[in-house]
């Protein structure tokens, strides 16, 4: 009988006494904190925790429980029974114990929790003697039948709901807790009826086999389909298993000395250093979740019962001191005894997550670093824009995917025309559209924000909207929009033109209406933990911005430099200078290099005076200006535009066309774009680096320190590059500015990571446009993959991440670090930096910090996340360093 | 006066009789080849050559001839005077020389030849008593006064011209060879006194004067702008330098018993080996090339000159038997001696390119190996095609860019419709198309060839015409055509649908009407080269073929298999199956994956049965099939076809707009195909998988050895591959079918390469997809860039190759490089291959061979080239072996 093999030597059960929080794997989140709890001298209600090893265990064996175990479970029941002085399923005084899963990590689709487990109809006598309530002790009965029933032996609630129903009419009442003892017995009676019928066996009445059943079905549920999904959505390993807690009933429901309620050791929605929380006098901990009473504010426990209020304030000190974090606790009072039941991190809000770490850190209970660590990047970008107050609001309309936060309320509109228009009859805007185009950046400009039928968190709309700042959702699926009805239509609601909504882009919800909207706050605590960054992060930050107010924003969040100034704004793209864009045009109709040059000197002046406005902005700092990039096809006028045109003047309407036919490319991302530009029309880049080192040579004379670096884009070849070269050199010194400046090119085609040492040759700073480079190394079209079979390999997990959102490290990566290598070899001083999207994507920032680049470049607003995320990656680089030194 | 510093101490000038053939970079090549005639011990008039090394000494000293050049020329001239008993500028007996050109490498731009120096108003005299031919002799004079001012002295030509013709009016004759010797007096007299007002100084009578102004003229042409943009054209070094040979004139017109010839050591039309030449009587070399007199068959010298054609044939023979190369040579006979003027290898067709060296090979004169790396590849290939008889062609209509060779006469045709409707007339049709999209295919087939106004050598309508075998001529820049008004225009000639027109698609020449055609001869040497190229190659040659017919013709062509099948063509793409396409749309169109599976259930059938006839086809041999590949949208109808369908069923025609609008992308070459349509709609794959192994199943029992290799195209990342892997082994599993197959991807993005070993663990071989491969690492869409900028870059040579048509190592096969590398970590029996257009180049396919590739696969007509290639590549790499193992 007490043969002992392999398994029947391991140890299945421990007591919570034996525990501590560095045993989550072993003992899941809940049970670990419960020993914890238990280790410090809080009052927890003794129990044991089955371990994750026994669920694995069971799996393993195909469902059967491991050899030894169940003696395990009745041993430490044993230990139990006298620590309580009661026995399970005592008719006189029965021990009630809960039963919970809890798996390392919190992961919804597990069986939960059974209550007051040991109840029959035996026992229900001695707990109706033992609180002197016939009513509560037969109402514990009920629910645990039917919690049981549903949880343990999957029979559907449904038929219980019925029951209590006809119950409730039958009494003619209308709440459960209106049902008398008389109705309640007889409920019971109907329930296990209803179980045995619907099993085929009877409602097991073995407090032993109640357990033994419950302890089974957490097992199960580890494998559960809904549990598995889970694990593969969020990566959790499949053997890590769930543990089973056993813990002794407590009753905060014994009269007007129990309670029950849960807290915070600070706020969460603020991160102030506030105690806070809500309880329920004689309640259940069900009562607060069901919302049947409302539950009263901690502070009045304070008058009710102020020495357990001041245990409870001790407590929660005593947890966040030891944990070192902002604590969510539950408790039970039972007759004026406090009982904890479960402690843990506390969920907050993004703004409450940077407050509390920078507070700690004050306080002196975490270091700098450790508060730079636990505010992700998500949190401080997120505590940045406004949002619905409510996180689930009424009268939502429909949903898409999060793009760009903030939220916002206007008239929705479906054209970019009206857009501009509404605006200037003084409207907030919202611009409703299939999808966005340059084509629609004037709209862009007019509307608080977008919502796109179509298009993935770094389509065009994504990407503008978080350039301008401004909130955005794509990929809103249900949505049909009617242009030429000037309509929308979301499962079976539409609105029309200039009806008000409201959305919230870092939730991806739209709703009807004026919603109400929680404005940004900048705490004091984040300039704080961003000065932190500063001081450890080795990365330097710079903008992506083209014009001197972008330049100023950026500046003002902390840039140390533009990394990437588009000309092509400059040029009159997206509705920004629709004078210069006629120029633009001009220049792009002329047939002779002569009509060209003329163009292109009307053009100068203006592009002079752009660099001026952005070199005094960033006076000291480096200033990276790319010469012209995108096909010169996308300054010509809209098909739209052009029929107009045909009725005013049709001769230059048909040149047009002809131009546009011309230029038309089947692949424009493949195109006649960049440096191509450059060498097929030097002349065009000439006039820009004219106009740069006139520019940088103004400012000079004014006093300001000016650092211009000239950036070719799209070099595939050293040859492209040594034009470039060559006619930057002869233009610097036609021009006699004393001006220093360095000359570099994007990396933004394989090529020319694979060329790199020849390219280093010539450039002195290498920027990796990590945008294209993604497109061209995948052979992923941007603008098509994310809304085509993109979203299918994420959703199906083909691929883990999205490529454009964070960088690829196999493919990409190794490009990078190929020409990070090649270019050091040709030059070692060379510069090096990123000015694609990724360059405000933590992840993407590790790595560039990993491989040594010397800055990262992102739009203005996201230059405080990519100091943050600099200065993590440098904290977490220094770890790993220091685990492989100590090694 | 004889101080010696260190440049006088060179020796700038050399005897013919001191030189040899190996002197080629110091004498240039026709000094070399004139020092080694006179070495071997032929009759060549004495002379000498003034060195590169001087011409290059002149250069660098800013145009002055270097210390100690002169006097060297003047002892040489010493001896020459000696040797030939006549002194410069004798007045009783002058001494003439001609003074020409002659660099390492021939190259048009240059100075040529100053026939007859020497002469002046006081030699003439002595020249005439020689010749007793006072007219000849002031003939000489006038001539040399006329070449010497034009060439030496650089006045125009057009003076004398006018000044020629001024006198020939005077005389009232129609000739030049009508005017007297007094008029030729009076000629020399205008001439001179045009050459003073012209220049300031009297023409040089002093014959040193002459010399070394003419020596001067020669260096000076190395310098011209013409001779410098060649030089870079052909990337010839700058510090090369010219040579000049002075050489004593002999005079093949001083009576019956002189004359001048050129003449082949075998038919450079065709290689046979039959001594080939012509001659005139009495007559000079300028007399030959002018044109005025009809040369005579060399045969008839035989009889004329019986001694001295045996002597030139014994001096043939030894040539050729010297240089082991066929030999062009230049001869005059003076008074019944015979002189030898020059020799060089021979210029030849392709055809007897190929004829001469395999001859020469079983003649014992030159090894087999010698004979495969003396046939140049374009050599092979361009002999297999019919070209225009004539290689400069009356009635020209236009020009464009070679881009398959071939001749074809035919009725011109604008659409394809016609063509396909003129072809079942019975017509010979010539498709003539702004460019030609997938659209045109079913024309394509119709014609006999294709003419388009746009594109490079790898646009559709090229590849499609090499694939097909037909000629193509793309970027007839000058051509304008008239669709609407079905007609083209090219220098205001005017053409009309069913006007019949000829093109030589090797040339790139369009003719009016029906051009003369030789028709393609492979001769019997080609086999047996192609034999030998066979025993010497390590790469295996695979064809590119998606139907039985191409691949027996692959086959008959020594194709060791197919490398390349692609199923887009059995899926309808091109018109090849009309009744299919239907069945492809509406599985496009279906709007479940049921409806989507029935149509696929109807394609299976028609996909097996391809598959057996390409087995069958291929026997023994590996056959690798390539699952669907292009976009979707690409099966669609055309916007025409669905504006058609419009009138006879809209609902179709919108459901289908509907669907193409869906499927539009921006940039489809970066887009949703290849493996990504695998992923999103694995019915389709799976019934490819199944129509293949139903195929290989049933082509087996029938006793035949089936090697299928199932390619998944476009993979990216291990994903994907993976997914497709488990497709595939279920699938084998459940046909139950015991042959052996492999499974392999095509690498044709850069990320595939970049992760390679994790690719090798699924895949069992590689095909290197160039053609994808060279778009995205460079970043050039193919179907623009050839057009746009491309062609730019390649004109002004900011690009020495075009990477489409020659491999990219640096760049492309860096990464082919890593792949095959990193493949073989993963796998080191991984099968390696190509099957982009490079696989038929043999620059690509020497790359190939470099790297280790087990095979090329190129279009079924490129075979022989391949294996001609791969026998040269292996050559070469052996003897870099040798030489590397010699050091």
């Amino acid at each position: 009988m007490t043969s002992v093999t392999g398994s029947t030597a391991a140890i299945w059960v421990q007591s919570f006494a034996a525990g501590n929080a560095n045993q989550r794997t072993l003992l899941g989140g809940k049970g670990a904190n419960l020993a914890e709890m238990m280790r410090i001298g809080l009052p927890v209600p003794p129990g044991f925790t089955i371990t994750t090893l026994a669920c694995n265990a069971y799996a393993q064996a195909g469902r059967q429980l491991p050899a030894g175990l169940w003696a395990q479970v009745l041993a430490n029941l044993d230990v139990l029974q006298a620590q309580m002085g009661k026995r399970l399923g005592d008719p006189a005084d029965p021990l009630l114990v809960s039963v919970r899963s809890g798996a390392a990590v919190s992961m919804p689709g597990m069986m939960d929790t059974v209550l007051n487990l040991g109840l029959n109809r035996r026992s229900v006598e001695g707990l109706a003697l033992q609180t002197a309530n016939d009513r509560f002790a037969w109402d514990c009965l009920r629910r645990f039948v039917q919690m049981f029933s549903n949880v343990v032996l999957g029979i559907s609630g449904h038929g219980f709901e019925l029951m209590l129903a006809a119950a409730r009419s039958k009494a003619q009442v209308e709440t459960d807790a209106e049902l008398d003892v008389a109705a309640l017995r007889r409920l019971v009676d109907n329930y296990e009826a209803y179980v045995l019928q619907q099993s085929g066996v009877p409602f097991p009445q073995d407090p032993l086999a109640q357990l033994q059943a419950a302890v089974q079905a957490v097992f199960d549920s580890w494998g559960n389909p809904r549990a598995q999904i889970y694990r593969q959505l969020y990566a959790i390993a499949d053997d890590l298993g769930t543990a089973v807690n056993i813990q002794a009933m407590v009753f905060g429901n014994m009269g007007n000395d129990s309670a029950t309620g849960v807290a915070f050791t600070r706020d969460p929605n603020t991160g102030e250093p506030v105690f806070q929380g809500e309880y329920l006098l004689n309640a259940q901990g069900e009562d607060v979740v069901a919302g049947v009473r409302t539950p009263q504010n901690i502070q009045l426990l304070k008058l009710q019962m102020p020495r357990i209020y001041s245990e409870l304030c001790e407590t929660s000190l005593k947890l966040e001191l030891h944990y070192l974090d902002m604590q969510d606790i539950e408790f039970t009072i039972e007759r004026g005894k406090l009982f904890m039941l479960q402690c843990r991190s506390g969920k907050r809000t993004p703004a409450a997550a940077l407050v509390v770490a920078v507070d700690m850190a004050n306080e002196g209970k975490i270091s700098r670093e450790q508060a730079l660590l636990r505010v992700s990047c998500d949190d401080l970008q997120n505590g940045m824009h406004s949002r619905f107050r409510d996180a689930n609001p009424p009268l939502v309309f429909t949903r898409g995917r999060p793009a760009s936060p903030g939220a916002a309320t206007g008239m929705v509109v479906f054209t970019s025309e009206k857009a501009v228009q509404m605006r200037k009859d003084g409207h907030d805007v919202i611009l409703l559209r299939p999808e966005t185009t340059p084509n629609d950046l004037e709209g862009m400009h007019a509307a608080v924000g977008f919502v796109t039928r179509t298009g993935g968190t770094t389509c065009h709309a994504a990407i503008v909207a978080r350039g301008m700042g401004k909130p955005c959702i794509v990929g809103c699926d249900a949505l049909e929009i009617d242009l030429d009805g000037r309509s929308a239509t979301s499962g079976g609601v539409k609105i029309s033109e200039g009806d008000l909504i409201s959305f919230d882009g870092g939730e991806g919800i739209v709703v009807l209406g004026r919603a109400e909207i929680s404005a940004a706050q900048p705490s004091p605590q984040r300039f704080e933990l961003l000065k932190w960054a500063d001081d450890v992060r080795q990365l330097r930050v710079r903008a992506n911005a083209d014009t001197p107010i972008d330049a100023a924003t950026a500046r003002s969040l902390g840039a140390e430099g533009i990394g990437l100034c588009r000309t092509e704004h400059m040029f009159g793209q997206g509705g920004h200078h629709p004078e210069r864009l006629a120029v633009v045009q001009r220049m792009i109709l002329a047939e002779t290099t002569h009509e060209r040059s003329v163009e292109l000197a009307n053009l100068k002046p203006m592009q002079r005076d752009d660099f001026i406005g952005i070199f005094q902005a960033m006076a000291d700092l480096p200033v990276t200006i790319r010469l012209l990039d995108p096909p010169l096809h996308e300054f010509l006028p809209t098909d739209t535009d052009i029929d107009a045109l045909q009725v005013t003047d049709p001769t230059a309407a048909q040149r047009i066309r002809i131009k546009k036919a011309a230029l038309h490319e089947i692949n424009p991302m493949l195109g006649f774009r960049g440096v191509r530009l450059g060498i097929v029309y030097p002349e065009i880049y000439r006039m820009q680096v004219e106009a740069i080192f006139e520019a940088a040579g103004q400012v000079a004379a004014q006093g300001l320190v000016v650092k211009p670096e000239i950036m070719i884009p799209l070099a595939a070849d050293f040859a492209e590059l040594a034009l470039m070269r060559d006619m930057v050199v002869a233009v610097a010194a036609e021009q006699r500015v004393a001006v220093p400046y360095l000359l570099g090119t994007m990396i933004e085609v394989p090529r020319a990571a694979l060329v790199a040492e020849e390219l280093a040759s010539v450039a002195e700073f290498f920027s990796f446009g990590t945008n294209d480079l993604t497109q061209t190394t995948w052979g992923f079209s941007r603008d098509d993959a994310e809304v085509g079979f993109l979203s299918h390999y994420l959703k199906n997990r083909v691929l883990a991440d999205n490529p454009f959102v964070t960088l690829d490290r196999r493919g990409v990566g190794a490009l990078i670090q190929m020409a990070v290598d090649d270019g050091r070899r040709a030059r070692p001083a060379i510069k090096l930096g990123i000015c694609g999207e990724h360059g405000g994507e933590p992840n993407s920032i590790r790595f560039c910090a990993e491989i040594g680049l010397h800055y990262v470049s992102c739009s203005p607003l996201r230059v405080p996340v990519a100091r943050l995320a600099a200065a993590q990656a440098a904290l977490l680089i220094k770890g790993q360093a220091a685990n492989a030194s100590s090694v």
